[in-house]
């Protein structure tokens, strides 16, 4: 194996890679990241227990030649001084297998020797046979990982709970994650007929978020019975599926409603944020919200210790009771609010012991539920 | 006590106080800020066991009126809340005494109560009868403290080396630090006829570094039997002083060389820089410099298991022998590097056992020294 290879885009492919690779593994070969060239590429490979990612530098990137390759080969080098090294290099890299598994680096008047692993021994990538194939837009895929993945569950007492159920039927992925408490679901048309339902680890969405987030264009969805594999460009990332079945939620989303308030996202945000000063140190982040009159919403937290705070919101418009008060947790009001673009929402009231209802003014693509706290 | 103060200045002047205030400390009232308002001015206390920090709000800043006082009086605040909540606030702040040592913050629509400590409680300030007294520039005490003090020893073994050594002589200042393994020495001129010598944590000179730098004017210090006092426009700063006597280091320097070897600077740190990538998981950091014909130096670090990196660079000018080899902790080298702004140094070598001396060209102010690692 030997190539000359861009500074810029070796760097970039293998911080990308590395992204998968942890060094607290059993498998020292996982510590590593393959490296395989062949004519026309050079492809990294990086993985853990749940995801692998792998990334291809083609010889040129927008008409600019990036990659020489010199010889073809393959072998697995560690990540973290492949990574380190790298970033402090500059000018173009010469890369060559000058031992048994030992890589030789070259850029000016540095010269670095690295020992690797023999890349026979690193476990073999999850077979795609395209049997069910979905094209979405990164930008839409993006929104409704967003919208949904801080609602999982942290415990591991129900598995399928510290994923997003995503669901595909009648040309729409849904996307739902709750931890009992609380609930997001979050909807995008898409252009297929396929059904079916996985359950994605949060981890594993967190990772594609960082990698495809902001970058516009289509990402490629593929099934297999174990996986699931994003594919964008020249990067792919699998992740395993968590077995198990998935609640059904519909039955949760209220139908009704005592009161329904409008209110400016923004404002409602700075203020519970506030107010979640001091619920830090009560149990729950709890907060109380609060309507007498009907134009004025009271955020209310206190701690007999520390002290109280006391905040009047102006409200937008009110549907129906103007008696409102609910005790939540602050800290989930905030994270729902947090994944709101839109300027106002509308809050869904029906009681002090009924789930609180957010959604956004005049978009019924996602909605996120709050059970209340009891407080006595 | 009530007073009205502007957003900016008093989030700033809480914000610099808090640096002095832990929140694991014994006595629940140092948790606390102190605030005293009096006819002219709004004074903030923080402190630990170490330093405490004093800083003054006027009543108007560059001809800006900031504070209004409507009734003078004192009370201890909980510093964390105090600084979190006066983020979140914006316009003018309203304060009030609002029962025992309870504190009402208004902003707005926004009404906070906080409970608070008995002022009287709180510690009183070292006293500064002015004996002895010593102006200086604050860039050039920021500059002395920041070549010295990284060479501070680590270890309460000899706790006086846990400090910077600052002596007063014949209208100079001279820092000393050493941790035994290497040494570094700085030296600015005074217009003081002072002389004496104290032990200055390196701790408090890292908060005054933090509070005092990058902004241009002159530092009183101020010496009390266990304190020295740090004090610029509005801000001062108290440090306890560490009790002992400081170990004698003019004879460690040597006055001989062997070979005197010019460099690049920024080009030897990024060389060392990327040695100590290998030089981290072998004992000490080693790296090795390597002289063997006149023009060329070379960076060697190796570790059997992982693997070796090995660069050659060119050297400005060199007087004396041409031969030269020395192991040393690249992490110490990198250290002195760094605080290092002249664009050359010289490295002067007297043998692979004695002392590397590190000096920036044409400028004798400041030096430093790192010993050898054995290697056999």
């Amino acid at each position: 194996m030997e190539f000359v290879i861009d500074k810029e885009s070796f760097d970039k492919a293998i911080s990308d890679v590395s992204r998968a690779v942890s060094l607290n593994t059993p498998f020292p070969i996982l510590t590593g990241i393959k490296m395989v060239v062949n004519k026309s590429c050079l492809i990294l490979i990086g993985s853990n227990s749940n995801i692998v990612i792998e990334k291809i530098v083609p010889l040129s990137i927008n008409g600019k030649k990036v990659l020489e390759v010199v010889n073809t080969g393959s072998l697995v080098v560690p990540a973290k001084y492949l990574n380190e090294i790298v970033k402090k290099l500059s000018n173009d890299i010469h890369l060559i297998v000058s031992g048994k598994q030992r890589l030789t680096i070259s850029s000016a008047n540095i010269v670095t020797n690295l020992n690797g692993f023999d890349s026979q021994e690193y476990p073999s990538l999850p077979e795609t046979e395209q049997t069910e194939n979905v094209n979405i837009s990164s930008q839409a895929l993006m929104e409704v990982i967003k919208q949904t993945a801080y609602a999982v569950s942290m415990s591991e007492h129900r598995p399928v709970l510290t994923g997003i159920n995503m669901s595909f039927n009648q040309g729409k992925l849904t996307c739902v994650a709750t931890d009992s408490s609380r609930l997001a679901l979050s909807e995008v048309k898409i252009d297929s007929v396929m059904s079916g339902s996985v359950n994605v680890p949060s981890a594993s969405l967190k990772e594609l978020f960082k990698l495809m987030d902001g970058d516009p264009g289509e990402v490629d969805m593929l099934f297999t019975k174990s996986h699931v594999v994003f594919r964008k460009n020249s990067i792919t990332l699998f992740s395993r599926l968590i077995v198990g079945k998935y609640p059904n939620v519909t039955d949760l989303i209220p139908k009704e409603s005592n009161t329904i308030v409008t209110l400016n996202t923004n404002q409602l945000l700075r203020g519970v944020d506030r107010a979640c000063l001091f619920a830090g140190e009560w149990k729950n982040n709890n907060i109380t919200l609060e309507i007498k009159e009907s134009s004025k919403l009271k955020i209310i937290s206190s701690s007999s210790e520390i002290g109280e705070i006391e905040e009047i919101q102006n409200i937008s418009h009110l549907i129906g009771q103007t008696e409102l008060s609910i005790t939540l947790d602050g800290k989930f009001l905030l994270d729902v609010l947090k994944v709101i673009k839109e300027e106002e929402i509308n809050i869904t009231y029906n009681g002090p012991m009924k789930p609180l209802l957010i959604q956004p003014l005049n978009n019924a693509s996602h909605l996120h539920l709050i059970s209340p706290v009891r407080t006595y």
